[in-house]
Formats: C-alpha cells, structure tokens, sequence
C-alpha cells in the first residue's frame, strides 16, 4: 500500500497502522484524530464532510468527543470498517488525495497538535504477566529458590489500580513522598521517595460493557479489545515494599502512571501475531487458547538526565509475556466480573531473559547493586529528578512498520 | 425539631437525618431525591418550583442528574445549605408544609419508588482499618503470635478495588466461580466459590477534584467528604486465598459490592462524634489530628434463607474503627494521588472485639470451624445460594436518631 501522504520508511504511523487518539488542534480544537506520518488528521471534521457517510453503525459524529469512547462503543463492526475507510482514504489516488481543501481543513503539522488521553478510563487492572520479571521480583524480595509463588503458573495474577492518575505523555509529575521503612531503621519514616522507578508495560482497551455475571471468554476476547497503547507503570519502591503486605500496591503506584497517546487497533496489530511461551504446568480450561495469541512489538526504554543526552537502557518485547491477553480477560471475567468500555488493562512489567531487556531500574540495577553508567559519566540506582524516561514500541514485518510512538515523561522534584 | 411529615420515632430517616439519593419515581421519572420517614422527596422538581431559588451557588437544576455527582461537587458551602433548607421546609409550619400543590407532586410513597446508585463512583479503595478484624485475620492465616503485619499500625492499609461492580441495595448476584486451591489438593480447581462471604463496611464520599501532586491533610479532610453509606463487600474466601499473594485481593472481591442507596451527610451525623480508639505507636506527623473523628454508629447483620426468618448474626459499631477517614483520605493522597467527584472510600470490615461483634462469616464461625446455627436449626459456614445478607445502621443520642437504612442482597446460584 502507498498514501499519498509522504513519510519517513521508519515511521510508526505508516499507512498501515491508522491510530486513533484526542487531539487538541492549534490550541483550541479538539477532537478524536488519526496519524500518518507526521501528519494528524481531525476525524470529526472529516466526518462532517461526509466521508464517512455509508459505514452502517455509525449514525453520528462520535469522532467529536473528548475521548475516544463513544467511537469504540461501537464494536469492532464498525471500527474496523471505520479505519480500512481511513486507510483507503490515505492512499493515493483516492477522493480523499485530490480534496485540497478537505485536507488543508482536516490534516495538520505534529507542532500543530497536542495530544491529550485517548480515552476515559472506569476501571484500570495491573498484571503480572512477565514470568521474568516475576521471577526477578521473587529472588530480590522472597526466596531465590522459590522465586515464582505457586499461584503463578495457574492464574494470571493481577491487582486493581488507580485510574484517576493515569496520564498521557508529556504530563510530567513531582516525586511521590510517602511512608517508608529503611532496612536499617526502626521506625517507618516520611519524605520523598528515594527509589523512584519505571515499568515498561502495554496495556489494552476494552470496547463492551458487560453485566455483571457474564464472563469472557478466551475466544471472545479480542473481539472485545479495541487495542492497545505503551504503558509506563511508575512505581515508588521503597513505599511500595513497605505497604504492600497483605493487600497489594497502593501509594507505591498511584501517584502516576503515562500512557503513549495513540491507540494501536488489534487488526493493525494482526500481521504480527506470534506464539506464546509454552505454558507449564498445563492451565485449567477457561484459560485454553487457541492460535496465536501474542504478538511481535519490539519495546525500548531511554533515559534522558536534564539537558543530557538519550540513554537506552532496555530493549525487551511483547512477545515475552507468559500470559496473553485473550487469557488475562478470560480470568478477570470468569468471576462475574463487569468491564466497560475504555477499561485499561495493562501487562505487567515486560522482562526478558537478559539481563539487558529487565523492564524496571529494579531488576536492571538489581534493587541498585549495580548502578547504571550513563553517556555522562552519571550513575543511577533509580530515577532522579530531572530524568525523563521515554518508551518506545513497534512492530515491525519486511517492510510493513506498525508503532506506538511514545511516552515520554519527566520527573519533577517532591513537593515538600 | 418537629417536623409536619409524620414518622415512627425509630425511623432511620428523621427530621435530622435528609440525606441525598436517586430515585425512579412511578417506574418512570429519575431524580436526586430526599426522605423522610417513608416519603421519598422529588428534589429536582422542588428545585423548579423555586425552593432552592435564593441558594448562592446553586445556579442550576443539579437535581435532574442520574447521579447525585453534580451536586456533591458543589461542595459543602453548597450542600450544606441545601440540606438545611430541605430541613427548614421540612419543618411543622413551613411554606412547603402549606403548599399542598408541591406536597401532592414531590411527596412519593416509598412503594412509588425505587433506588438507584446514589453516584457514579470513578474510584473505589477499600481499606483495612479495624485492628480487630484484621488481627482475626492474621491469626487465621497468617501468625496467631504474631497476627498484626508491622506495617499495621503505621499507614491505614488499603487497596484498590473494583468501581464497576459496585451495585446498590436489591440488586442481586451470581454467587462467583473461580479457580482455588483446596488445602488437600495438589492442583488448583475451577467451579463456584464454596466460600461466599460479606464483609460489613461503610464507605465515604468524596467531594471534589484534586490535581495529580496535590495532598488532603487530615485538617482538610472532613470538608472534602460529602457523607457515608453501608458496605458490603461480598467476598469468596477460597478464591482470595488462592489469588491474593502477593498483589492482594482480586477475584475474591470484584464480582460486587453492595451499598445502601442513601448517602448520609457528615453533617447530619455531627452529633455522633466520638473518639477514636488510641493509636500506639504514635502516628507520623502527617496522619496525627485533632478532635473526635471517629462516628457512633450501631451496625448490624441479619441473614435470612431462602423463604425463612431474618436471624441476626453480627453486631458491631463505626467507632470501633482504628484508623479514622481523615486519616484514611490524608494518606491515600499524601504521595500525591487525585480524587474526584464521587470516589467511594471502604473502612474495611468493621468487627468488634466480642466474637459476636465479627464482621465476616469467616470470623464469626472461624474459618467454618464454628457454624452458625440459624432459627430454622440449619447450620451457616459461610453463604448459602438463596441467602439474604441485610446490613442496617443507625446513630442515636436520646431523641435523635440518624440512620443509614438497610443494603440488603440476595445470592443467586452460580451461572456455570
């Protein structure tokens, strides 16, 4: 496929990826947009010209809202109708290639743009998908001969999280202080977070609300995911180590979490499937699949210090998680459990087997015992103020490029 | 006060109490609604005919919502207001109480209406702040010697729960199916929980819109909640064992939770005050306060079987509460976490330190080790399918009597 758009060969918003997030435009605009290239396209404007005027199911401008989700409310019938249109729209020679003023009207600069959240989130759930990171986790803070817990292989183990904080890239925030107890203290003590850190996950959107009692099944699954986004779960280990005895992390985690601003639908998502790990022990059979349920999404995670140099200090994959989305929804559901549409669940820090692809300073540094050396001569254990950590993803196939983008987000000193 | 609506004198719903719900009038008309004794008021239609005229910040009709969300976030300088006004038109010799017109088009029997969800909760944190139900637990599972976590008596323990299945009273549920572990089994198993459970709670209301960064002190805290209702946390303990370590409870709790359909205002329970149980260690600075923060409210449970008797089976009290909501809502933001509009904050099961003052099945019967024996002689471990669970409560200081109702919830089978 060509568009008639021109763009770098190592773009993520190829002609193949048609993402949609929330735009503002020019500063005073907003609306659900698509990208190609470094151009973004206002959706709702678009719509008005009617160039979405015979796709069945969509009988008003959902593209006007603030979030996305009246638009995936509609369900994969419409939506995927919604960007093959788009796609077609961007190829040359369409209608679409030779309406100057429609695009003069509906398609501007990256500078031109700013994103906000994609999508209204109800309900945010947190994974712990990676059996590396797990196991990682285990040997620091529990037995390094027993590192998985005996639940792991069998559930999908995953907790509630904060939806208030969740933000978009480019919203920075302060340190979180809190209560912590240091190894050599005898008392629990209050200030600012010293073990600030990252977690690179990806996490899905969901596009149905259910009623409660009704559960999803493996093979429904991705037909109730509208797709996916970068995930950086910001974690504070020091408060979270020490709350988080019997029931779970709290304030270690949600005083932020940055989430890249382009929703990658699973169809643009669909030439990169690949197998999972084997799973052993063999699971119960809510949680059988069939096909191949993950996919091939190369991450990277890069440390910038104030005014230094771009760090990469991990490169992991998608394709590493031990549980899949299609068998996260399926657990999360078989209880009974209602989702709605815009819920976020992410996946659990994404760790590989090298050392090199650990998803948080916590396993790279190995809880700080071995210090990261920057461009700059610099050290870290963990996150200082000042640094921004920057994620990136794509897929890639021959010469088909589908990415994410980016998150990017700065670290602000506590407020004291 | 004395007030021209008749009401028996044991009436939850007294002159002191206009608390604020939503309501279904004659099966067809939605509204923000009052009650007294047992007449539900149509507060959106007072409104239009102008009782609320002269209120300063009341500037629209908030009372047209389906939530009461739109009022809450007027705060107190608002709502407080209102609440007195619809006392003082409440009161023997009235304006209202001679507007027969109004009287006839607002006044609704209770049997003319029904309960919806008072708010739109876009967060909900359960916290675990009776010392003693959470030293029951400790014993239970954990270390009876040992039975309180270190952490326990530093931070108010807490985590994030599941907002979308929070339903209100009458609304009834599947009773969950899962995956657990039997402790004679080598394996973990699927099918319905064997281990139904409630968990007696109140929950507060939050008042407003923070910025990410920004912290409630335990000084601000009071102003910022609007009012509380009954909590039941329903609970599969076989479920939670197996799931909880080591991010906390999951499945074992998301399928629902109940709350009785009134919000009582902080204000309306005032005179209840009282202190608090002593804090020893001593507190860091920033959850230290002053004054009575605790509340004097009687709690029960009654359980009734299918087609049986109502047998009361727990009675308990708020004021048994270790940590206090202003310490609760100062922690839960002290690193800097938002709220918004009508968050849902959960004490945690409310037991006393009497057996029969344990707030769960599971610590009533101990673990099952102790049955229940009903009035129809059948023996209880934990909830049977076609039990009723009914949880009541009620504050009383000589004539004045402020009560919450009843969230009453019935257990269907499971759907498997």
């Amino acid at each position: 496929m060509k568009s008639f758009v021109n763009y770098n060969e190592q773009s993520d918003f190829s002609i193949y990826n048609i993402p949609f997030g929330v735009a503002v435009f020019n500063h005073e605009y907003i609306a659900c947009a698509t990208r190609i290239g470094d151009l973004v396209i206002d959706l709702a404007s678009l719509y008005d010209y009617g160039y979405f005027d015979d796709i069945e199911g969509l009988t008003e401008n959902v593209f006007e809202g603030y979030t996305l989700n009246d638009f995936i409310e509609l369900g994969k019938p419409v939506t995927t109708v919604v960007r093959e249109r788009i796609q077609a729209l961007l190829l040359e020679g369409s209608k679409l290639s030779k309406d100057e003023k429609v695009i003069e009207e509906c398609f501007y600069d990256l500078d031109e743009v700013e994103m906000l959240m994609p999508v209204h989130i109800p309900n945010y759930t947190d994974f712990y998908s990676s059996i590396e990171h797990a196991t990682n986790v285990g040997k620091m803070f529990r037995d390094p001969e027993n590192a998985l817990l005996p639940n792991w292989k069998h559930i999908p183990v995953g907790y509630h999280g904060r939806a208030s904080s969740i933000v978009t890239s480019g919203v920075d925030f302060h340190r979180p202080k809190g209560q912590m107890k240091p190894a050599d203290a005898n008392q629990p003590i209050f200030g600012a977070s010293k073990q600030l850190d990252f977690e690179l996950e990806m996490a899905f959107i969901v596009n149905k609300n259910t009623e409660m009692g009704e559960s999803i099944s493996t093979k429904e699954a991705e037909d109730s995911i509208f797709g996916m986004v970068l995930f950086n779960d910001w974690s504070a280990r020091d408060i979270q180590s020490w709350e988080y005895v019997p029931l779970g992390p709290f304030l270690g985690k949600n005083f932020c979490s940055s989430i890249s601003p382009w929703v990658v639908t699973l169809e643009a998502l669909e030439p990169f499937r690949t197998t999972s790990p084997k799973q052993e022990p063999e699971v119960l059979p809510y949680l059988k699949f069939e096909g191949d349920k993950n996919f091939d999404i190369a991450l990277a995670v890069y440390l910038t210090p104030e005014n230094g140099a771009e760090n990469l200090i991990c490169q992991s994959n998608f394709k590493y998680m031990y549980w899949n989305m299609a068998q996260q929804l399926a657990h999360h559901t078989i209880n009974g459990c209602n989702v709605e549409v815009g819920d976020m669940y992410a996946s659990g820090t994404i760790s590989g087997k090298e050392p090199s692809s650990f998803g948080s300073m916590l396993e790279l540094t190995w809880r700080g015992q071995n210090p990261l050396t920057l461009s700059d001569g610099s050290e870290r254990k963990f996150i200082e103020d000042g640094d921004t950590i920057t994620m990136r993803g794509f897929a890639q196939k021959e010469h088909i490029r589908v990415g994410f983008g980016e998150v990017k987000t700065k670290v602000l000193p506590a407020k004291l």
